[in-house]
C-alpha cells in the first residue's frame, strides 16, 4: 500500500517532468531562436501546457497520495524525496487559483507598462499597478506564512531560497553591512594609484564566440549536452540532459560576454551534473536559487576573475583576439575587479553587488511586512544608496528603484539569492583551498579538477537530497559563515 | 444543444492544436539543434505528449460531439470543419491501440536494423522484419478499408492523400508509362549533342546560406515568421506561425542546396499563408500530402528550375558565389534540366522522377491487396526499372528496393503523393500562363505576384477548405488532368 503510494508518486512526477521538458524547450526557442509572429501561438502553447500541468499537481488524488506515502516505511531517500514533492505540491496547492490569475494579471499588466515607464522616469505612473502587485503579493505570503508558520517575508523568499531563515539573514547581512562600505572606500583607494590598459577592439564577434566555446571547454561543459547560443539577456535554459546557455556580444569590449559565458556555464554544469536518475523527480532538482548562483558565481568570481585562471586563459584570449598589452594577464586581472560603485545592479561590480542586494532586501522585506509603503521606496532607496555606495538617486528613479524587472513582476523574495550564492561559492573555495594548498598553481598550469571534483562529489551530485544548512555543512563542515565571504573579498581587493 | 457540440468541439480541437505546437517545435529542434544526449528525454517527452493527445482524441465524449454535430444545422464552413475533424477522429480511433503499438515496434525495428542492413546490400536479412511490417499494414489498410469502403491500398493512400481514389490513380499513371519512356528516350538524345559547363567550387557555406536568403526572401518566405537552419536531412516543419526549414550544404556543388531551399520554402509559404482564423483546426491545414508537394515544386519545378526564373536569380548567384561562365542564366538552365536516368529516387531528374514513383505504388499496391509477396519485390522491382528507366538492378538491392526509409518504417500508400504534387503543379502554372499570357517576361522581371497571388487565392488561403477534388475545379477549372504535366515536360525538355 505505501510502497505504491511512492511508485504512483513516482509516476505522476515523471509525467510532469515529460511536460515541462516541452515547455523547457519551447520557452529557449522563444528567447533564443523564434522570429516575432511566433509569439502568439507559442504563448498559447505554454500557456495550455501551464494549465496541463497545474491541474496535475492540483490533482486531489495527489493530495492523499503524499499523505500515504509520508505515513509510509521509506528509505531515507525516497523520505527526502517525498519532502521536495511535498514542497513543490504547497507552493501549486495552498493559493487559490483567483490569487494566481489575479497575481498573474497584475504582474503583466506591471511589467509591461513598466518597460516604458522606467525609461520616461515616471515613478508615479508606476506606483499604483505597483501598489496592487504588492498588495496580492502580501496576500500570498499570509497564506503561505500561515501554512509554514515562517513570517510573511519568509514565506515569499523560501519559494526561491527553501530552508533559509529570516533571522540568519539578518544576521548575515548586518555582518557585512558593518564591514562593506569601508572595505569599499579602502578598495577605491587602492586602486586610485592603479594604472589599467583599456583593450582596443573592436572584437569580431566570431572571435569571441570561438574564445568563449573554448573556456566553456576548459570548464567541461558537455557539448554533447547542451549549446550556447545568442540572445537579448544572457541565460541559463533547457533541462539537465541538454542545457542551453545564452550571451550576447558587444564588438567594442569582449569581457561582459567572456565573464557572462563562464557564469552561465557554472549554472550549466551543475544541471549537466545533476544525478540523472533523479533527474525527474523534484529531488533530483537544483537545491536553492542561491546554491545555483553559488555554482555561477564560482566559476565567475572565485575562478574566473581571479588571477590564476587569468593567467591560464590569457594566451586564449591573445590567440583569439590579437597580441596587446591589455591582454596580458595581469591587467586582465586589474580589468575584472575594477570597483566602481554605480547606480546599477547588474553592471555593478563584485564588491559593490551585496550593497544592491541588502537594500533591496530590506525594503521588499518591509513592504511585505507592512512597515512600508510602496510610496516609501524612493526615498528609502536614496537613503540606502548614499549610506553603503556613497551614490546619490533622487529623482533618478530609472537607474534608482525603477530599475530591476523584479517588483514589477512580482518577484519578490528572490533578491537574497544572489549575495547568498557568492558567500557560498567564498565558503566552498575557502574548502577547496584547505584541502588543495596549491590550488592556485594548478588552476595556472590548466588542472581544474580539484575545483570540478569537489563541486561534483559535494554540490551537483547532491541535488537536493539535503536541506541547505545540512548540504552546506556536509560540504564545507559548517553553515554559512560570512567570514569566508569577507576573507575572500579581502584577500582579493586588499591582497591581505 | 448543437451549436454547443460545434463550440465544445472548437475547444479540443484548439488543445490539441497547442500540444502538436509544442511537439512539433521539440521535433523540430530535435532535428536541427539538439545535442546528442538530449535525445532520450526529448523522445520520452515526445512520447508523452503523444498519449496526451492519442487521449484527448479517443475520448468518448468526443466521439459523442461529433455525432451530435453531424445532426446539427451549420454553416456550410462548420460542415466541412467537421468533416476535417471526423477525419482526424477516424485515423485515431478505428484502429485498435495493440495494432498502433505493433506497428510502432515493428516498424523502429525494421528501420533501425536497415540503417546497416542497407549499406551491407543485406536483402534476406531486412526480410522478416519487412515481411512483418508489411502484414501489419495489411491489417491496418483491412481496418480502414471496411470503414471507409474503400480498397485496401486505397484506404492506406488516403491517409495522406484524401479523396483520392485507386482507380483515378490507375488511369493517371497508365497515361504516363504509355509515353514517359518514350520521352526520356528523345530528350536525352537531344541532350547528348548539348554543351553544358560545370561550376567551379568551392563555394563557401556562408556564401551559399547568403544567396539562399536572398531567394528565399525573392520568393516571398516571411522570415518574421519563420527561420532557415541546418539539418542532415532537408525538410520544413514547425507551426505555420513560426515556419522552419533546414538545408545542408556541399562546399564542391551549391545547386542541391540552393535547388531544396526553393523546394522547402514552397511547404513554407503554404504553412505561413494558411488562414490564421482556421488554423488551429484540422479544416485549417494543408489539403493533402500531395497538394503540400505541389507547392514545393510549384516553386522547385514549374518556377525554380525554369529559364524565365533562373534569369532572374542568376546575377544573384554570382553576386554570391563569384563569376563563372557556368553561372550565366543559360547554363544554370541546362544544369537544372539534365535528364540522366538512375538508380536513386531522390537524386532523379524532374522526367526520371515519375517512373520510380509509379514503380513504388505498384508494387506496394500488389502487396497490400496481397497479389504478391515481400519476396516477390526485387525481381519485379528490376524489371519495372528496365522497362521504365532502362537500368538494371539485379542483385544491387542497396540502390533498388532497399533505398528508401518509407517501407521499413512502414509508411505505405506515400509515394503517389510526390507525382500527384508534380501533376497538380502542372496544372496550376497552365491556369496561370492562361491568365497572364507574359508570365515568363514578368518572372524574369523579378515581378512574381501573378503565381504567388493565384496561389495565394485559390490553394494556400483553402486550407482544406474543400475536397480534393472540388479544389482542383474551383482553381483551374477541372479536376485533376496529366495533359498539362505532358505538356510542361515536353514543353521543357523538347521545347515543343
Amino acid at each position: 500500500m505505501s510502497l505504491s503510494a511512492y511508485s504512483q508518486l513516482l509516476a505522476v512526477f515523471t509525467k510532469l517532468h515529460h511536460f515541462h521538458h516541452l515547455a523547457a524547450i519551447a520557452s529557449w526557442d522563444q528567447s533564443a531562436m523564434m522570429p516575432l509572429k511566433g509569439n502568439e501561438a507559442r504563448s498559447q502553447a505554454l500557456a495550455e501546457v501551464g494549465v496541463l500541468t497545474h491541474q496535475i499537481i492540483t490533482d486531489a488524488a495527489l493530495a492523499s497520495l503524499l499523505d500515504a506515502a509520508e505515513q509510509a516505511p521509506l528509505s531515507n531517500m525516497e523520505r527526502a524525496s517525498v519532502r521536495e514533492m511535498r514542497r513543490q505540491w504547497a507552493l501549486s496547492n495552498l493559493l487559490p487559483s483567483q490569487l494566481v490569475e489575479a497575481q498573474s494579471l497584475a504582474g503583466s499588466r506591471c511589467e509591461h507598462a513598466w518597460r516604458s515607464q522606467r525609461p520616461a522616469n515616471d515613478w508615479s505612473a508606476l506606483l499604483p499597478n505597483l501598489r496592487r502587485v504588492i498588495d496580492l503579493a502580501r496576500q500570498e505570503a499570509t497564506l503561505l506564512s500561515d501554512h509554514f508558520g515562517t513570517s510573511r517575508y519568509e514565506a515569499l523568499m523560501n519559494k526561491h531560497e527553501p530552508g533559509m531563515r529570516c533571522d540568519e539573514l539578518d544576521r548575515i547581512f548586518a555582518d557585512v553591512k558593518s564591514w562593506l562600505p569601508g572595505l569599499v572606500q579602502q578598495v577605491m583607494d587602492k586602486q586610485a594609484d592603479e594604472t589599467v590598459l583599456q583593450p582596443a577592439g573592436p572584437f569580431a564577434i566570431e572571435s569571441q564566440r570561438a574564445l568563449g566555446l573554448d573556456v566553456m571547454k576548459l570548464l567541461g561543459f558537455d557539448f554533447d549536452a547542451g549549446r550556447l547560443d545568442l540572445s537579448t539577456h544572457p541565460f541559463c535554459a533547457g533541462v539537465p540532459e541538454d542545457v542551453r546557455i545564452t550571451t550576447r556580444y558587444r564588438e567594442d569590449n569582449f569581457l561582459p560576454s567572456l565573464m557572462g559565458i563562464i557564469h552561465e556555464t557554472g549554472h550549466a554544469r551543475y544541471e549537466q551534473r545533476l544525478p540523472r536518475e533523479l533527474v525527474h523527480l523534484p529531488i533530483g532538482r537544483a537545491r536553492t536559487m542561491g546554491v545555483h548562483e553559488s555554482q555561477s558565481l564560482s566559476f565567475e568570481m572565485q575562478l574566473g576573475r581571479g588571477p590564476a585562471f587569468l593567467s591560464l586563459i590569457a594566451p586564449l584570449v591573445r590567440q583569439h583576439l590579437g597580441e596587446q598589452a591589455a591582454l596580458q594577464a595581469d591587467n586582465l586581472a586589474r580589468l575584472c575587479t575594477r570597483v566602481r560603485p554605480g547606480l546599477i545592479r547588474v553592471d555593478a561590480d563584485e564588491l559593490s553587488y551585496p550593497a544592491h542586494v541588502i537594500l533591496r532586501y530590506e525594503i521588499e522585506r518591509a513592504l511585505i511586512e507592512g512597515d512600508i509603503e510602496v510610496e516609501d521606496i524612493p526615498a528609502l532607496w536614496d537613503e540606502k544608496m548614499r549610506a553603503s555606495l556613497g551614490v546619490d538617486t533622487r529623482g533618478n528613479y530609472q537607474d534608482g528603484c525603477m530599475q530591476d524587472i523584479h517588483w514589477p513582476m512580482g518577484l519578490i523574495g528572490y533578491f537574497p539569492s544572489y549575495t547568498l550564492g557568492a558567500m557560498y561559492a567564498a565558503q566552498y573555495f575557502a574548502t577547496i583551498r584547505q584541502q588543495t594548498p596549491d590550488l592556485d598553481q594548478r588552476i595556472a598550469a590548466g588542472d581544474l579538477s580539484a575545483v570540478m571534483n569537489w563541486l561534483d562529489t559535494n554540490i551537483w551530485s547532491q541535488a537536493s537530497r539535503w536541506e541547505i544548512s545540512e548540504l552546506m555543512t556536509r560540504a564545507t563542515g559548517q553553515t554559512l559563515q560570512v567570514s569566508h565571504y569577507r576573507r575572500h573579498l579581502e584577500q582579493r581587493y586588499l591582497g591581505s
